[in-house]
């Protein structure tokens, strides 16, 4: 079988293996206080511009977002998301399990609309009857989104914007930032993310590491106390020289961008593929996820070699799936992958 | 100043006050160990012919919203809603701040489609990824709902066979019941509540009573352990007799059925003299509470004398308004209040 | 049956059921927006000589208990409770139920202990493991306690310079507090509480009113969302002008101060009775609450005619147990208990 | 330097990072779907002779304890545990931010009593007032205990039998399991604990894991929809197999059990030589943990080479510490550390 199911397939990269092989016997102080973190911590600081950010390890993505949420709300205030945004469709309710509403947003294309957010900033917090609602405090996007498409530079901006103005906070989900950030196309930088988000997290899980996402933390309201709220989570984990080591492996000598450009390059092969063979794209994009609307019967021969996930019925004949790339896809099995759409189109 | 702005804005009826005058200076015991409150429960039961049904008595609407929902899910549980669901925009997310997830339906009527409920219930269960999804658990809907439209006895039915059908629970938000079961067309009985939802209460607050709603539980697997929650909730009252003596003086005599008769009666005399005026109505409806569109003209000089609820903004000139009879209205403010309609409109 | 067991077994105070009755048929915005309520707080605010403090209207302690608590607090601290404390032993965790921990204290008569208070703030909060630890924000008090005795202003002051010191707020449960302004021997004043807690209750359900608590927040940190939490928590009652109504007639002429004072001397003339029968009161006191130590067999021949609460056993042949007296407590049946207890001793 | 201060200072054991080696570039499916994660729990499901338990793995304690007592509630019921339990004081409230209360048991050994805890379950199920009070469901207790001390067998069926009387769950931490099987003396197997007790975790981050605990529930009750729990709180795993594979890799050939034995011999060695010098341990122990209290002036020269945990200061002079050995702790390093101790105590 070959995977194209999802982006978290296979251990991690081996620079990491080798890192761990290398400590195997070496003694480190608990719960990130060791100078595996500090240092990782110290070189995201700087590809992020952002001297004087808190930099935070936690072991995956749902963790990282009740978190972060958790950390900025007062027990009234909601987050703004995406209708399709993760923690609102695929996190069993781990925000709502916090305390907190989502506070949903029709998209199309997985982004947040500035304009339906300021619609709906206004009118849950300038009505009349403002106490019986909700009151929005927190703007969440994912960058690549659920459907793997980009915010631009400006897009970012302009919630930047629209969230100083009106006292909130921008949060960016970032489990497959690397592969945002080495799209073609792509205009947004790590220090931008820095200079106009209150917190982020460049995601691990998915882009090398065998677990870990850091969190980054601009906003010092949102960082004052976070490591309080990790433990209280079940975010700490007792050997955080695990997600140091291997965040300071992925950040030196650029690791992290070259593995991600190498999955966008495999993605984009399988998209010109596709467009070659006269497939629609579902949404456009140039990240490590495709999204294409294709044939049943397609579908159930090229399930017998390579995985895929199922996103929805697109009508009774078609259906719309997604093909995941990732830093260990291999060409092999994209050119086999690309061989196969071929053949099973004629 | 006239009020047509809600349907809580006088004391309460005056055979309440009565029985709490004749009870001044009588002793009880509390948290509704008391004979007021087993007797109320019992008259209740009797007209809901549902003789092993626990009956409990609380303050207020959301207190009792949070509390039956609180204790009907499992923390990974949802309850499914239609968009205009009190639960869901009027009660500064009570039900997330217990730790749950209200799943919205899109709704014009303020009803919640059977249709739309069962594909997500079918959906976020069987999905291969059901257990990244919150699972719905209950349906709640109000009746009449917060657009004053009444479910019929076989929409109830429709609901309550889905929710047996697929395991979940119906409950029903009777903050207005009595306006539902006076109007015109209506086809439900209490007994027919009792018979085809988990949970339902019986507003008091808005129909007749200083305030108060009687929760009426036939599912144990519901009442179990209800009154810890109340408790714990914040919602039992020290001085319980309170509830039961006002539900008590409601419920004897059919005085809460025809206190209720009397507001739809009001409210049917203001539709009727909007109809005529040729004002469209922003919704059908029998109960105490008239939608309409009117001009943002008229409605300035309508609010001299009279208030009512500012629903939405319809277009750049019209705004779609609420007038809300009561058991207290009185003829006397409605006729005025058509009156005005009248020259207004001229 | 003569009722000791609780203050809360009457109505409330004639003068309170003539407001309501003279204002029957009266129309009034809802949610406290009304005159009552402002005129109510301003009088409280000027007893209270705190020009700018909140002044909010709950139905009942329980309610007001878990709102201030959870509108003081981020999720990682707790509150510092006596052992005794209300929100420890009878709330059935409601506080727990809003995610915080009540960090217990050793006491033996219901009070805080400063010195223990100060231990524990320093050990959780300067460990090197602080971060794995709830760090204390809050001090619960009861004043007067669960066992009826009282702060002096020299310990208020003590408790709230603590506070000041570490960083923490100082809140009041004030259920009974107009029992302990008028008590015997008492020298703190409204104002004292205004001038150094962070937020108070004065209890109105257990000292006149139907029910009721009024919350007085001089601290801005804890006001400034407290009316969201309120609606979230259940606990924003649709007509608030009862609340105001109340308060402001208690308010008037003094009237609380008066009815508390008597339902002292009532307890007074109990205690006394007891003292010369030779019986040991269990704590001293001088409030509405007397603890006392009897004989299972004189306890089981006064049951029979009068009501009280059973603390708990103080040996196989005696019980500790409590008399409450109240506004409404009259001579008469404190007399009729005084010669039954001297009776039954004989 | 040379760290005595915990059991989680080391990578991992050398057999795991070869297994991870070895699986480089093997693709799996996510979410422990995969089959190191069926075979690792077959092969603890075989040692607890527990063929239908179910097992599931999870990163780390807290999260373990939060997700298994969040399974377990009601939201008015509450856990009992030992005053020094993990959930109690080292957790930063993470069960209070589930809703739960902690109700605490004093405790001078780490242990429960079940005289003590029968005593509160009695007081606090069978009180008049028992709506008002929190309900206890289920024991927390950990073995070896966080002082280092352990259950017998006998001790073991007496909480059991306990719970099942009174209808609570019984729950056993075992972030230190292996080294309490291990132990000289112990009588109890991983089959008692499947028999005994309704859930249980085999610790792994301390005991030869990367990372990791391994759940397992015998009571179907608990188990029933834990995996959305698991989501929810932020433990589910995206590459679950990374979990599977390390036990898996523990249970082969007894590795958890003979890794075990090693610590406990080094820490007997200490124990040894401690009591040889005339020190008197704090707490007698057969497990991995050696508590005892020491002159200040010796651990201050002790520190300058070896790491420890201060616990607790003793007296002026003297201070409770802990040494802590591991899975990894070399023979040489004891040596070293037991030859310090005799040098500095001439």
């Amino acid at each position: 079988m070959r995977y194209f199911n999802n982006d978290y397939n296979e251990v991690c990269h081996p620079a990491i293996l080798n890192a761990l092989a290398e400590n195997s016997g070496v003694q480190m102080p608990g719960y990130s206080a060791d100078t595996y973190c500090s240092e990782a911590a110290e070189l995201i600081r700087k590809k992020c511009d952002a001297p004087n950010a808190a930099v935070h390890f936690l072991v995956g993505g749902t963790q990282t977002n009740l978190t972060v949420i958790a950390a900025s709300l007062r027990p009234h205030q909601g987050v703004i998301a995406a209708e399709s945004g993760h923690i609102n469709v695929h996190e069993t309710g781990a925000i709502e399990a916090t305390g907190h509403k989502v506070i949903v947003l029709p998209s199309k294309d997985g982004k947040v609309d500035p304009a339906l957010a300021e619609k709906i900033i206004e009118s849950q917090s300038l009505s009349m009857d403002a106490e019986h609602i909700v009151q929005p405090k927190l703007i969440y996007i994912s960058n690549p989104t659920e459907y793997g498409t980009r915010y631009s530079l400006a897009e970012l901006k302009e919630l930047s914007a629209l969230c100083k103005e009106k006292g909130l906070f921008l949060f960016v989900d970032g489990a497959r930032m690397g592969y945002g950030l080495a799209a073609k196309g792509n205009d947004i930088t790590l220090a931008d993310y820095a200079k106009y988000s209150d917190a982020f997290y460049i995601g691990g899980t998915k882009v090398g590491a065998m677990f870990g996402e850091a969190v980054v933390i601009p906003n010092p309201a949102i960082a004052e106390d976070f490591r309080y709220l990790m433990k209280q989570r079940g975010g700490m984990l007792a050997k955080g020289w695990l997600l140091g080591l291997q965040f300071k492996t992925l950040f030196e000598n650029d690791l992290y961008f070259t593995i991600s450009a190498h999955a966008d390059k495999m993605a984009d092969k399988i998209r010109e593929t596709l467009t070659d063979l006269g497939y629609a794209l579902y949404l456009p994009g140039t990240t490590n996820q495709v999204f294409v609307t294709l044939p049943d019967k397609l579908l159930k021969e090229l399930g017998k070699e390579f995985t895929f996930a199922t996103w929805e019925e697109a009508d009774e004949e078609n259906t719309t799936v997604r093909f995941c790339t990732s830093w260990a896809t291999t060409d092999e099995n994209v050119d086999a992958l690309c061989t196969a759409l071929k053949n099973l189109s004629e």
